[in-house]
């Protein structure tokens, strides 16, 4: 976290994107992905809550006041950072489960999704699937009092329901006879 | 799903909260009791994805139309009203995961949050402690552009704060010499 | 689900192989390899339950008057094709616990299998296993009433015993001393 | 299995309703249950694949000449009894995983469902809900070529609808005040 | 938190028992009790990471300072409770996973021990027995410098031979014939 | 294991039944019980791997010369026992997982079954079940050689195969019309 | 089973390993390796118990007149074989569990060592170490009645021994310096 | 164990690195080399619980003697030797689980972690994080009253810090447009 800039756009974010390490960004760029698609403005930045626990704290501090709208929050393991933002800050909290090496995952997941009652994240799939996900719930939940953003939703889901409707099994070029 | 009415308040409801059966009454009425404590007007209904598909489609159609700007959805086992629901509407989905008889909830789990890429539920813990959550996660989201109800966030977050720092232990009366 | 025809026989297909998405076709395709090895007539397309849930209710809602006796249904993580597709007809259906990534099908497997009383799903083995036997199941429930059907079940098993009894080990040009 | 008659109904029986001792009956009289309400002849015996591999063996080879249209088998732990019973007889077994003392079904239902390619098992949900499944399925199976019935399986799932349409939570006399 | 005064003793606490909910109790006084039967001063405290993130904050910092030699934490669930204290403080911590309603420790027993490398956190068994032993691994790494400590270890462990050893089964009273 | 007495016949015993403490009894006399059933002589006493690793060393070390045929060891949780004396006897070793009190045996059943290659433990199920089969597994070894034991054992099994058999469900007086 | 010849060696078999597919063979090798390591007699086969029951309860009907003194079974998946061979004979029988495709073994190993009170199924690790430990158990109960193979044992447990005894690490010329 | 030598440093080893095979060495390596990094004194050495349990029981009697200050013991599968080390000395027993072949290191945790009361081990992630872990933890222990070891250990952290801080997303050169 060397410095809390928008390095995704020139706007203001209105998402923060957090992951407890850069090598868990294969997985959180999907996040970035979707919001840059949506032209969500949005900020992506490496916040270990075991590792850097006092700039976590203080971005959980600030992130009413920097305008966030939501903050997607990736981590494998003991994944403690999502929970840990979301005890830090109202601003609502996304967790994605980043697949970890022996475990696949299941670890991560549950560090997630099992908070106790009063201090929600919000949990989706381990993995790309997840980090995707989790921004297009934060765009939702945005869209619902933004016209243009809901818009913009729509015509993704009209786009990825055509899409799966034009697949083709068995795919062309593979012949079976019956 | 006899009708679509308001059965909580007299306002029209802003999160609509579904569940496969009755018997998950138990555990969504967290979810109302938490939308209650924040006066945030809700409707409870039982949609079964299983044995009322044409109803759910219903449901989810009129979403948007009918001002909903949550969905809580609880269910076990094979549980896929909660992902059906987000298929249904762009309305946010929050999933709650209703514990099983003899899985506990693990197969409610999995069958909430592995949702694939393109259609997210927001999930949450298995249980009571999910459903209260689910809710608070709502309402989070909706506290980002109402500045009421996050005042009402705030207060309830430091009463919460309040109460764990009043925790004593060993509880008073039990007595531990050293 | 472009269209609904017979893309694999011109008889009318008797049952239906749908999944969730083309990627799932290297499983489902030994559903299919299964059926046109007995000439079964069978139709192959990709449904949705998340991105195409129109497309599932129409063919749910056509399942019996197009004279489907059985449908293949394959998806995998929060895999809600087959279970849906039981809740849309009274065709039976079958389902095919299609491997994900992180959780190698552990979460297809519950999520189809853990079906509420009434609504049941027929499932099968995770992966390749699983639908090739899904569509044999398929072909013994017909077989039954079919005396043609039952002679080259009875075969197919026959050939299946005489190649297990002719496999030995260790295999030919291993050598083991003892 | 001391003796193969129709405890059931006078009539030749349609099903078989086998389990692995008589301690299984709670959860298989579910399937019982199940055809009985569809007046489905069907026959309900004790055979334990460990202890009566012998009888088991002659059940499946007098399985087709006996006229059974299913084998519904129930099974807990190391639950041998529907793949064995798979093995002995083209007819169609569908598979029970009774839930186990300290594992709760999660042995059964692998040891049920993760049958090799060649010989299929139609498995269900862990308990009551698989058995009653069981025999759901086993009717639809049927159900296809007899149209008296395909009512009823009609009329069940229109009851089922219904019963579940009039659903109300909170329930009545439950107060909550919003 | 109420105040972070010495519960126990009246010496300066060496060892911090501190757990997210006076619920935790039943369990965390395994380790309270071990170390008063011990002799080693100690605190008890409910610190919620989740409700109390500021006081987890400044119990960490002022560990050293203080002079813990060892902060004991147990929280079930998502439980971030010792990982957090383990990255706010180098003074180790010794992580008890208390069982969860539905999933009886093992979401707690991973959240706790698979901590990310540089950040350890020393853990131990589900429940009652983790909580001891929590406390006895803490006691046997003050033992290694403290003579007294390390005799009253070896007679702790002299003693529990000995009542191992003084086992008889079938127990006195309960008659068994061959 | 105050003393290596033969607690159980006044003959010589052939089988040895440890287990880590006197609570595993409950478990562990079911196997007791079958080798007093068979008549084998047999010794049952507690020996804890943790607490009395001294006695178990010299229990091993003598359990060729004191003519043990097989060794019946049950253990819970991180259940050490069974592998810590196949690794200090050749005498054979059948484990039995104990249930735990949080993960259900699960932990003791991966204690006990995955040992590395060279030092088996013949592993059985989790609680009763296992700890009477380990028992008759020691006893078919025993039989191989021994005519009058495999009479025994012989007429052991047609007695449980004649109770099996005669096992009828519904069970009489539960009624049950079509 | 093409023929039940000694494939092995020109001596009566005292050992036979079974195994559900040719595919088994990598994992089952480990075992006839150990068995021919030792100088035991042993036939190798193919016996499918989903594929080939008749074979299968053949091979049980004649393992005591044959002489068997054991027979290791290993199969993967719904592994129905350990235990139904010992169902079929009074003939120790040793569970291999195989690796599966997606599950690694997981559903072998329940499916092979949950076995009902009665009929045990002596059951090892999943794959190579479980295939070489079930040789050397059934070795070492042979062993008890014949000096000469507890000589041997012996000799390879010091042996054994000795190679671990001789590991060095770092491995000589991995340099590491402090 | 051919000899009890300080194989890394030529000063008295203060941490103890043991291992149940030379193949555990790849992730038993990062403890050694944390230890190096901190110039803390020890050795490494191959001490099989289950093929030299006569090494093992010695290396924990001298354990004290020696002057070890901690013990670090890494094993897989049924991993006995934390445990069984735990069991043979009053000094502090460091587990470090790791990943077997087929489980991944699931059956290394639970078998080292699941310890009963009396006999702790303090047990860290799977793998070469819980293997770095381990050591750290010892340092931590030994720095509560060696300040020079602390100085090393607050530079440590705070290089760890540092570097997490200066970690940036999207890696540079990865281009990514909003």
């Amino acid at each position: 976290m060397s410095s809390i800039a928008d390095t995704s756009t020139d706007k203001q974010p209105l998402i923060g994107i957090i992951m407890g390490s850069s090598s868990d960004w294969d997985i959180m760029k999907h996040a970035a992905d979707m919001l840059s698609d949506f032209g969500v403005p949005h900020e992506t930045l490496v916040i270990s809550a075991h590792r850097m626990p006092a700039d976590m704290a203080q971005y959980g501090a600030q992130a009413v006041r920097r305008g966030l709208r939501g903050i997607i929050a990736g981590a494998g393991g003991a994944a403690h950072l999502p929970g840990m933002m979301a005890a830090l800050t109202p601003v609502p909290v996304y967790g994605v489960p980043v697949p970890s090496r022996y475990l696949r995952g299941e670890d991560s997941l549950l560090s997630i999704v099992q908070m106790p009652k009063g201090v929600p994240v919000a949990t989706f799939a381990i993995g790309e699937a997840g980090a995707a996900n989790a921004a297009l719930h934060a765009i939702a939940c945005m869209a619902v009092t933004e016209p243009a953003l809901r818009d913009k939703l729509d015509a993704f889901r009209a786009r990825q329901t055509e899409a799966a409707r034009n697949m083709v099994v068995p795919p062309p070029g593979n012949d079976q006879t019956a």
